[in-house]
Order: C-alpha cells, then structure tokens, then sequence
C-alpha cells in the first residue's frame, strides 16, 4: 500500500458503536468543561468544594458562543484522524473560539507538552483556568500562542484563503477549516470559496469546509442562516463544492444520535475525498466538486437555555460570557456550578485532576493530534531554499547610467531560476499582475495554476496549467492569505502588487505583523520565511490610469508595526533590486516591502557596487557629487526610489553645468530603515554616521519615492533634520506622462535645483539666473507636454552625462516606453 | 395612474422592428467610434482625411477590453427608459470603460451641456477625442470628471456597494449595474451580491446587477467566464438572484439579432422587476429573488479579429490598447482606420461633426438621461439634516471629573432623534457594532433593516424589521461602500465601526477621499454630505479581545490625504463628542474621524464649556493645571484622545499632590488637525497661537491616543517640537485590563509624572523621591493586577480630586463596568 491510500483511506461506513459515541461524547463534554473554566474560574477548577464568588474572575473575559461547537467537531475529528490515519489541521476562523482549541490542546497533551507548567492534573487546571484572557496570561483568541494553530481569527475574513495556502504543495494534509457564520458575510472569505478553482487534487492537500451556521453574530443573526436552505445549497454548488448538510442540537434528539448521524456525514465526506484524491492519482484532472459541511448548531450549544428568562442558548447573548454576573449575583453562582456540573466532570478527571485515560484514548498519535501538526509551527519544517546566485543575473554597466533596463524584468528571471530549483517550496503570488510587473520569465520555468476550467481549444491560454508556482487571481486579499498560509506551514513566497492597491490589504498586513511579533516572544515557534511584497506600477508610473492608482502609503502603514519585523527597500535599478531580494527570501519572520520599478530605467551600480550599496542601505555616490575631498558639501542632494533617484541625477547635472564650483553631495537610500535612529530599529544608523553622511550643517534636498512627511518622521531626532527639505507625493495625480506627473508634485529636476539654490547661502547672481533658468524651463516641459502629449525630448531622453559612449556602444538607448503600466 | 406604476412599468413584449434595431445598433456603433477616437486620436476625427502618423497619439493610453460591452448595454437600456420612462442611474465596474461613458455622455448631449468646449461639432470631436487620458485633459477612468458617475472603477470590487447605497431610500431608481468578472473575483463584490438581503423592495430602488463576462483580465481568464454555467447559474441563485442568460457577438449571428434577443431579455427583467416593485406597493414584504443578467460577449467586442496574426478580439489583448504602436507602423494605421470606418462614422454624423437626430433620437429625455441622472451629482439632491440641539443632550457635568458617563451612549440617543427628524436621508451603518459600540438608543427610535428572512417565531430578532435606519452586516467593506453610495446620491450617515478594523477599508477610504478631492476642482460637482467615521472599541479598551484588536493607524492612514478633505476628532468626553458630532453632520465633502471611547468615564466639561473647547480645536483647560497667571509654565501636559486624557489629569493631580510648586498646564486636543502648520492644513494653528499653548521653552509631555510619531509627524516645524516627548501606542498589547494595558505603553500616569521629573530641570531630591515613588507604584499596580485580575483600586477608582462631592451627590460613581468592548 503506498502512501497515498494510506493518508486518504476509504473506510466502510457503519453507526457508531456505543463505545465510540460514549469517547466522542466525553472528549466534548470535557472540552466544553474546560472551555466554561477558562473563561470563568480562578480556582476550584474541578469543582471539588463548594463554588464561591472567589472562585470566579472579577472580569470575564472571553467568548462561549461559536465554542461548543468548535469542540464537537475537533472531537469528531479526532475520531476520524486516528481512523484514518489523516494528517490535519485545524482552521478556526471564529477565533472566539481561543478557549475550545486551548482545551482540546490540552486533552491532546499537547499544552503540557508544550507549557510544562500547566500540568496533566489538577494545579494544571487551576493554572489553565486562571492564565485565559487573564493580566500576565494568555490571549482570549486562538493566538500564536495556541499550538495547532496558524490562523488568530480576530478579523474575520480569512479562514478560507489561510486554509488553501497551507494545502498547497502538502498533498497529504487535510486543512478542516470552520468557517464562522459571521464570517461568512465579509468580502474576504466571500471570494475565499473560490479557492478551489486553484487547487490541484493531485499535488496539493484538501481543504474541507465546515461552515458553522450558529446563527448570531454579536447582536444579530446571520445572512447564511436565514437564507432558505435551497439559496444556502445553490450557494455552495455554485462556489463548485458538495455540500453536506448537517443540524444539531436543536430539539430533543438524545445526544448520542446527533454524534452518530454527525459520525455519518464526516465519514461520507472523508470518503468523498478520498475517491477525489484516488482519482486524482489515477490522473483526472478536472476540478472535483469537493465536500464542504454545512453545520448548524445552536450558539453557544450546551449552555443554560435561559438566564434570567432570557433565552441564552441559541441567542446572540450566548456570544460573549453568557453570565456577565456570575460573581455578583448568588442565583448566577448557582447557575454556572450547574451548567458546568451538566458536563459530569468526575467522569473526565480522575482524583488528582487527570484527564481519565477512556477519555484521553480518542487524541491521535503523536503529531497526528491537529494540536501538534507541524505543519502549524512551519518553522519546524522550513527548508532553506536552493538558492541561484543572483550575481549571475547583474546587468553590465559599464559606467553609472550607462546602460538602461527594466529591473523587475532582470528580477523575474532570477525568480524563475529560484522556481527552478525550488519546485515544491516556493510560490509567486498576484491578482493578475505578475506579467504587469514584468515578472513574466518566471513563466519559462512555470505556469500560472489554473483549474477553473479550460475551453475546449484556446491557445490563449498562455502559461496555464493545473499545476505551477505562479498564483494569479484578481483578488489581493486571496493573495495574501494564501501567501500568509503557505508562509506559516513552512514555504516562501514572493507577493506581487500594484503600489496602490497594496492597501486592501492594509489590515490582513497588520495581522500578520501582529502574529509575527507575538512569535518572537513564544521560544517554540520556530522562525518561518519572510512576507516578501513587491510592489511595482508604482505611484510614479501610472500613465495609463491616473490617481486611482496612485498611493505610496503603504510605506507608512507599515512602519507603524514593530520595527523587528518591517524592512522596507527602495532600490534604485536592477542590480540593487536582485540584491535586496536575494537578501529578502533568505530572511526571517520579517515583513520585506521592496518597491521597484518596471519601466526602463538608467543602470547606475554594478553588481559590486550595488552589493556593497545594499550591504549600507545608504552611502554617498561620489561619482555622482561634487565634493572636495575632505571638505564638507554645499549641499546634500538625498534620494529613495527609482524616479526620485532619476531626477536627483538629473538635478545634479544641472548643478554641475550651471554651477560648477558648487559642492553637491549625492546621497542614495536603500534600506529606508537606515534612516531611523538606532534605538529605534535595529537597522538605524547611529548619529555618528548618519552626521557623517547628512552632515549637520549642509541644506538637504530629499526626494522621496513617498509621502515627504514619513522622511520627517523617520529623522526627527537627528541633528540633520532641522536642515531637511523634502519632496514627495502630494496626492497630486491626473496627468499621463512621467515628467508631468513628478512636476505636479514639485519632484522634478528643476524644483530640485531651485530648492538647492533657495537653501544655499551666498550663491550668488549667477544662481538667480539659473533659477530662473529652471523655473523656464518647467514651464516650457508643461507646455510641450499639453501640446504633444509626450514628456520634452530634452528630459525624456536625458541620460547621465558620463554615460552616453558606453550607452551608445550598447545600443540600447532606444527602448523607451510609451506605456505606463499594463493594467 | 399612479407615480409608482409610471416608474416601473410592465411592458408587452415583442421583438424590436427594424427601426428600433437601427436605433440602437447605430447608437452602439456611435459610442464605439468614439471610445476607439479617444483612445487613438489627437486629431481628424471623423476621417475626412487620410489617417496619418501625427493623428494618433505619440502614448496611446487607455483601455478598450470592456468599453464596447458597456456601450451597447447602454444603447439598450436608453431604449428601455426612454419606453418606460425609467429613472435609472449606471454603476460601471470596470472603470477602465471611461471612453466608453464619456462617449455616451457625448452622445446623450450630457457632455457638452456640462462642458460646451466639447461641443457638438467636428471641432468638438477633436477636442473631445485630444483631451482623453492626455496632459491636461481628463483621466482615462469613469471619473469624477464624467458626467454620470458615482463610482470611478479603478481599485475593482465595490460596484455593488455602490450601487445598493445608491438603491437605499430611492425607491424610484433603477440602477444598472454592470459587474466586471475581473472585478467579481475580489472579495468585496463577492459579498456585494448580499446587498439584496438588505433592501426592501417597497422603499428601497431597484440594482440591476449585470455580470459582464468577457473572460479575460489583464494577463487571464476569469473565474466566472470559466466555471461551467450550471454553477454560475446555482451561484446566482445562491446569491439569491434570478439569472438571465445572454451570449453575444461569439458568432456570426447578424448583428440585428443580438440587438433583438438582448432587447427581449432586457424587458423580461424589467418586467419582473415591475413585477415585484408592483406586489411590494401590494405589500408583500418577502425577498424577492431580484432579476440579474449574465451578459457574456467578446473582450474587446468589434475590434480586429487579429492583429499581426494573433488574435486580439475575444483575448486578453484585447485589454488596454490593441494597436500599441499604430503611431509607428503603417500597417497598423491602415488596420485603425479599417476598424473605425467599420462602424460607418458617415451614416452617424453629419457634415458638420454633429450626431445625426435619429441617432441622438434614442437619448431619454433630459434628467431621465443616464449621464443626467441628478443622483449622480448628489449635492443637487442633497437637503440638510433636520438637527436636533444637541446641548439638549448634554450631560450635567458640575464640575470637571464630577461625573461619569458613557459618551456613545449619549450620542446615540442624540443619533436616535437625528433618525426620527429624518426618516428617509439619514443611515447608520456598522458592521454589527451598533449595539456594542453603545448606539443602541437609535433602537428606540428605528430598527435595523433586515430582509434576509425571518424565523417563524423568533422572539430575539431584536430590532429587526424591513425597513430600518440601521445597516448591520458583518463587511466593513459592505458598510463603507453602501454609505459612499449613499452619500454620493444626496443623503447623509454615519459608519460606525472598531477602531482596528476599519483598516480593511483603508483602500476604499483612499478612493473616497481621491474622488472628493477630485470633485473640489469640478464646479458642477455639488458639495456632498461627509463620511462620517465613529471609531470606538478603541485601541486601549480591547480587554475582551487583545492584540489584534489594537490598532490606531488609521489616523495615520487618514492624513495622508489631502488636507482638504480629512478631519480628525478626538473629544475626551461626553459633551465635546456631541458637540463635535454636531459639527460632522453639518459639514460638507470631508471625510471626518472621530475616534471616542465607549466606556464609562470622568465627565469634564458642561457643554457651553465643550462647545468653546471644540471651537478652539485645543485648549488649556485652567482648572487642571497648577499655572501662575502671566507666567509661563515649568512643563506642559498635552492630551489626545480619552484614555490618555485620564491619565494626564491623573498625573497633573499626583504632581499636584507631590510637587505643589511644580507649575503644570495640561492641554487638551481635540481637533488634531490644530497641530498641523496653517500652511498644511486649514485648521492648522498660527505658529504664534501654538507658541502661546505648548511654550517655546518647556518641556511638553504629550499623551497620545494613537502611535506616538504622528505628533511628531504633525509638528516637526514647530518651534516647541524639540522639547517634546510623546507617549502613545507602541504595539504592546497582549493583556487585559485597562490600567495594565496603558501601563505596557508607557503611557500611565506614573511613568507620565517620571517622564515629567525626567525633563523639568532642577526639581531636586523631592522630585527624585516622587520618581522612585510612581516607579514603586507602577510595579505595585501590575503586581496586584497580576494576582488579582482586575486593576488595582487607587487607580481604577480614581476620580479628578475636585470631583468627589459632586459625583457622590450624581450617585452614579457605582458605574464601574468589568468588561471591556463587545464584540
């Protein structure tokens, strides 16, 4: 038998016997003991003396309602995994649920494993009791602190696009993934259905989805659960699933039979997979229509009916801590002692606390227990990726500015080659754009997986196929939680996006950051591989679709997060940029925001000279000032990002011809952390050196790839800063050639000059004269550009003035663009 | 008869005669010939010349894949309204279709009416076709500068938004909306489609949802075009709508005949969409299952089969500019020109370049003309609010601090009689957040409407009814796209939402602030009513919740737009949040945030003292200072928000206590946008108004609601700004009580005094002894909240030492809730 059957056995399906209810059915109950402790008791966790209101938190905090039913499936689970022999995993997209998975965790021996202090017995309990959402203890939510999982499940919505991304490439892992019925209702998970239009049977794992319908959110029912169960059936059809529809709980069906008939309907579904996954191996290709369970339950299932007179159990007021007053009130005491009696814990524990063995007996062996997958500490099964070396790559340059290329296009064939040699490892992901980008040479080594369907004889499918590394949908949500999922069970990844819409992922972004923070404190989540975002068609190159397109802000949301996670990279040409990312996907638990262009661009560094560069983050280029050796500058002329760079250069030529005796200094930003102060982030540079490269004295004109204000607060604190002028994006958008644009926004070469000359004391007549001079000249490009619709020759065509021989020997000069970005 | 049945009439249905066919075919072929001249033309627009190289434009920018299936629904449907007389409005998802909407807003005569440069005439088609997406002229988006439009297009996925809060309270409007299957991948408009199970069919408009299959996106095929049509039509019905299928122009079916089976499906949906509006006006208040349209045609429809043999129409190529280089190829000028004489520009315009009557005969009259529709320029529509005083809601506050209170509970019955003195152009929308953001007054006076279905007997369906104020669904991207929606079509609202997660809108707020911006500098664009934020379940009362629920970056986020249009409030209080509230209803094209605290807390100003307070913006509040009149103080203490406002007044009374010589001012901020220089920001303080408030000269101690480098961010050019030291949210956040969390950031009233004795020179061995003192305090403080689970009482008792009198007579000191926010 190989492995293949091993994992996904089709098993004969029959009732549950009376024993295997009665396991099923403790493991719940004791779940749900554990889970209403938690959220309730300080002490006397098994109840073994009178309760008293010293007994209960002074605030509880916590939520029960999407909680019993977590545990009931997690149960049935268990039975099925240890049956099968399954690897899974758990996805709890109602993250509410951070009682019930700590809870099975701890039935599983997992938590003990993993927490040694909270023991196999009753101090273990007390412990576990009192640590939940209590000061100094563990969060309410299913955090990175609870092992099994990889998914918090505070903001809703990504439940499904995690699931599918930790089933990529692991094609013997089943990811069971509830689905909230809360949830259900954001965009996010809405298109996250869609998922398996881009899964393939054979070589990627199985998703299983088990939408939770309970009902309520916090104050109101949900739409899922008040369609007509036709619309709710037509829904998943039409999201391509079979579904299998289950209810529970609602009436006066004994216990034991919602266990059997649920027992039926996961071994019908598993099933189900299992002839998906043989057909698979037999070489079908087509999309299957996978199972999916549609799993109703009343909220907050197993608590008292009514509190108060109020009905609790199957309301919205079973979301939260269903009795608020269980300290203060002696008849709430009463109440919760009986709702956590109901579960008989004296057939759970024995006399020292310890769960009893017959209850223990339905936990999976070893990392079968979905509390102790690995695949949900990734780390543990990160490999290093085969790495080509990216020097091969460089683009001759011959002299700075003396050749002219496209940097995403140069990167894209060294991702093709890290394709190449990372088949199984390593995926590209974004919403259409990754040929957009100028990425697509990675399709000489792969093609776009694709199962939504084919037609019958369509040549244009280019690149197409139900198995590649490229992950394209029109979706950056999808995209980055994919990429999240696949990250945190232990691949990499490289997102690709428009610079603007890179904030629709604003807060998934956060989330991340946010749970690779918490990782850095918790010593057995091992490290896993770096978000590695690349952002092209950026703010400065949207000729074809104007403001909408335009917003560099994401530089700034990101630096609100911790400053050991965030690294934020502006290379200025090619061979930068296959520095900077060969750096980026050998990292760690970082978030790597590269921007770069894709447009043809002067080549300034060779390979050498941009390692060196990128090893700084920043340096003066000498070859671009004019200093005297040993002698303080004029001026400091400081910029990052690919079109600020440009007309930094150009604006220095300008100084150059017009006047010569002025000492420029040319200052280039990579690693926009550098510029941040050492305390606060371990890539800034101390003020030392910083003082050194700014000086304290000399006027600097900054020319920033994004909004001016983030330079001001990355260098508030430097002695430099009061000397700062700053030109960025102003939110100035609607014009269609690049040299328009960087002048509506006071970028552009000439503003640069006069903002030299309005900062250099002493400069003289000659220097109001070229003033003058500049401020003609932007007139005079504004109005060739209205009246031909193109930037003037002059600047279009400009090059750095050493650079014209070796460009001319290259022949090269004549790729210009006419084009903007593609979309 | 009645206005209802003139609106939406039932028509007999019949096959179009040959005229009608003609009508419309030549009104598709007009507006074609047009988007094509837009794309390629600086000049000979009606090819009275031969075509030559200086004709077309040097950068071809724009995009023609989705243009001519825009076109010809838009000839459809002006045959549908003019039939029946239809108010109708049209929500272009693919926003790249700008050529496409300026052109039938040409035709309809819309264009130039609003802008008579473009006349009607050949000078005016020059005009017309020089200045799309051009230097100076108008972007290549459905912008704000076309007539017609609510919904720019370019970041994808709200065009059911839109159109839903465009449907609200119109109960006479029919808005087409076309979907792109680009577009219908992403998230947002997968849930979109849910908007159904918010209207009612009685009060509400009418969305006529038309999915737009054309197959391709930029570099792909799409989803939708690609799944077999038993699962689009099972996912339609899913969604609850009843799909009408349409496939056009695939093959060489005469043309005549498209035009005739699209015109029958077209009055077969709006026939049943007459009927249901007609058993609505009966009383039938069930969910109807709302028509909808598939509507599959060629990307690129009528465009060259093929260019340099590959093939363009029904391709991704097809996507942005088919022809790139016409300018440079004569043989691709000679295929442009084919392709435009193919839609036989002669039998279209006369002579003189003006449309020919019977085609322009096919434009509804006047306002009935889509690109006319005044709900398109809302501020034409827009009436004030009928406002209620809100001092008549002022809660008594007899001296600062002497009273505690619940701001948004408050503000909630204030919102309350808002909704009743506006029963039809006032919304609130959350994301089920209403209730726990402490709204919940508005029940009395409305209900939240709900039409996704009822339980037979459900006694807890608490405020729901058909019709209802309030919008609750769980997608703050649902929430924020309907009130856009709302807004843009003439009415007013409010969003309330947590603080962490209105970053999944960020991106949507961006396109909400870039298209009023956008509309300051388009004078027939009224001014429309502000979005209006409520953030609360704040950053620092996440107790339930943790980590993920904190983040403040949306203020940061937020004033990155143009100074123009953002506003941010952060009143401490009751009385100032209603005053501020006050103000946010009344003002016009801005986006406002107000971020305000949910949580029971010191009441510090009477309203006439709020009012005066939020008038200035900022302030010195007198009575919590130890100031010698005329003298400047020692060190100032600066607050931003609730929470930290508490703990400044905590501190200036522990300095107060401790160091009585010690002369504090202790300022507050409401409007942050005061910080800013007069020259950012129009609120933004002279320089010598600031000097007067913050000194030039003392050491400022700032506590902050948000992260604390936005202060900085927003006053690096003042002069005060290096002596001041910020203290805010740093990312510290896994616990779960108030004090202990504040305490993480370093932002309590201890570490606030030792930040004090840090700065102020000369304080002496006093001040060294206090020092120890709060850091021993501190220490106790998370000791006791560690062992006790609940703040330590000298801190979560403490009251503003003036107060106590006052809040024991109020007897309301009692009001101490154990929980923290609800969800």
């Amino acid at each position: 038998m190989d492995e293949q059957s091993t994992v996904w056995q089709h098993t004969e399906i029959s009732d549950l016997d009376t024993a295997a209810v009665a396991g099923v059915d403790a493991w719940w109950r004791a779940a749900n003991y554990l889970s209403v402790g938690q959220i309730y008791l300080l002490d006397n966790p098994l109840l073994r003396r009178e309760l008293t209101r010293e007994d209960v938190k002074p605030r509880l905090l916590g939520h029960w309602g999407t909680t019993p039913g977590l545990n009931f499936l997690y149960a049935h689970l268990n039975r099925a995994i240890t049956e099968r022999a399954t690897q899974a995993m758990y996805i709890t997209g109602p993250g509410h649920g951070g009682p019930g998975l700590v809870a099975n965790s701890y039935l599983e021996g997992t938590y003990t494993e993993t927490y040694p202090d909270i023991s196999g017995d009753e101090e273990g309990l007390r412990k576990l009791f009192r640590q939940f959402s209590f000061p100094g203890g563990i969060p309410s939510h299913v955090a990175p602190e609870t092992p099994g999982s990889i998914h918090e499940g505070g903001e809703l919505g990504y439940a499904l696009s995690h699931a599918y991304g930790a089933a990529f490439d692991n094609p013997d892992l089943l990811v069971a993934t509830v689905v909230g019925d809360g949830e259900a209702e954001t965009g996010p998970l809405a298109t996250g259905w869609h998922g398996n239009k881009f899964l393939n049977p054979a070589t990627d794992g199985v998703v299983l989805p088990i939408l939770h319908l309970n009902g309520y959110k916090i104050a109101n029912p949900t739409v899922l659960a008040r369609i007509p169960e036709d619309e709710l059936v037509a829904l998943m059809r039409g999201y391509g699933y079979t579904p299998h529809l289950f209810t529970g709980g609602f009436d006066d069906e004994p216990v034991e039979e919602v266990h059997r008939r649920f027992a039926r309907v996961l071994d019908e579904v598993l099933n189900e997979i299992a002839e998906i996954k043989a057909a698979a191996a037999r070489g079908r290709t087509e999309r299957p229509a996978w199972p999916m369970i549609v799993f109703r339950t009343p909220k907050g299932w197993t608590c008292p009916d009514t509190i108060d007179g109020r009905r609790t159990e199957d309301s919205w007021r079973a979301h939260q801590v269903p009795l608020a007053s269980a300290r203060d009130t002696p008849e709430h005491l009463t109440v919760l002692r009986r709702w956590m009696e109901s579960y008989r814990p004296e057939e759970l524990f024995d006399e020292g606390g310890s769960l009893r063995p017959e209850v223990a007996a339905l936990a999976p062996d070893g990392d079968l227990r979905m509390s102790a997958s690995p695949h949900t500490n990734g780390g543990l099964l990160l490999r290093d990726l085969r790495m080509p070396d990216f020097r091969d790559f460089a683009v001759d340059v011959p002299t700075p500015g003396g050749a002219i290329g496209e940097p995403t296009k140069v990167l894209g064939q060294w991702l093709a080659e890290v394709v190449r040699r990372n088949p199984d490892n390593f995926r590209v992901f974004g919403p259409d754009e990754t040929a957009s980008n100028r990425l697509q040479a990675v399709y000489e080594a792969t093609d776009k997986q694709w199962n939504a369907g084919y037609l019958p004889t369509d040549a244009e499918d280019d690149h197409l196929a139900p198995s590649g590394r490229v992950m394209e949908v029109l979706s950056e949500h999808q995209c980055q939680g994919w990429l999240e999922g696949y990250l945190l069970t232990g691949r990499h990844g490289v997102f690709s996006c428009y610079e603007a819409f890179i904030h629709i992922v604003d807060s998934m972004f956060n989330q991340h950051a946010k749970w690779l923070d918490s990782c850095n404190d918790i010593a057995w989540r091992q490290p896993v591989a770096s978000l590695n975002y690349l952002l092209s068609s950026h703010v400065w190159r949207q000729d074809h679709n104007g403001f909408s397109h335009q917003d560099p802000g994401f530089l700034d949301h990101v630096l609100n997060k911790k400053a050991e996670i965030v690294r934020v990279y502006l290379p200025p040409d090619t061979n930068t940029l296959l520095s900077t990312y060969d750096h980026c996907l050998r990292s760690r638990n970082y978030v790597n925001v590269v921007v770069a262009g894709k447009q043809p661009g002067p080549q300034l560094l060779t390979m050498d000279q941009a390692i060196a560069h990128c090893t700084r983050g920043l340096g003066i280029w000498e070859w671009a000032g004019t200093e005297v050796a040993g002698e303080d500058p004029d001026v400091v002329l400081a910029c990052a990002g690919d079109i600020p760079t440009l007309e930094v250069l150009a604006a220095a030529d300008l100084l150059r011809q017009h006047l010569p005796q002025l000492r420029v200094r040319v200052v280039n930003v990579v690693d926009l952390m550098r510029l941040q102060d050492e305390k606060e982030h371990p890539h800034g540079l101390s003020d030392r050196d910083f003082d050194t490269i700014f000086t304290t004295t000399a006027p600097v004109v900054f020319a920033f790839h994004g909004y001016p204000w983030l330079i001001h607060r990355l260098t508030y604190r430097r002695h430099a800063h009061p000397n700062l002028h700053v030109r960025g994006y102003k939110e100035e958008g609607t014009t269609t050639t690049p040299f328009d644009m960087v002048m509506l926004n006071d970028l552009d070469r000439y503003h640069l000059v006069m903002d030299v000359i309005d900062r250099v004391p002493g400069l003289g007549s000659r220097a109001a004269g070229l003033r003058q001079q500049m401020a003609d000249a932007r007139l005079a490009a504004r109005r060739w550009t209205r009246e031909h619709g193109d930037d003037i020759p002059a600047v279009r065509d400009w090059v750095w003035p050493d650079a014209g021989d070796a460009l001319d020997t290259s022949g090269q000069q004549g790729t210009v663009s006419t084009g903007g970005d593609n979309e």
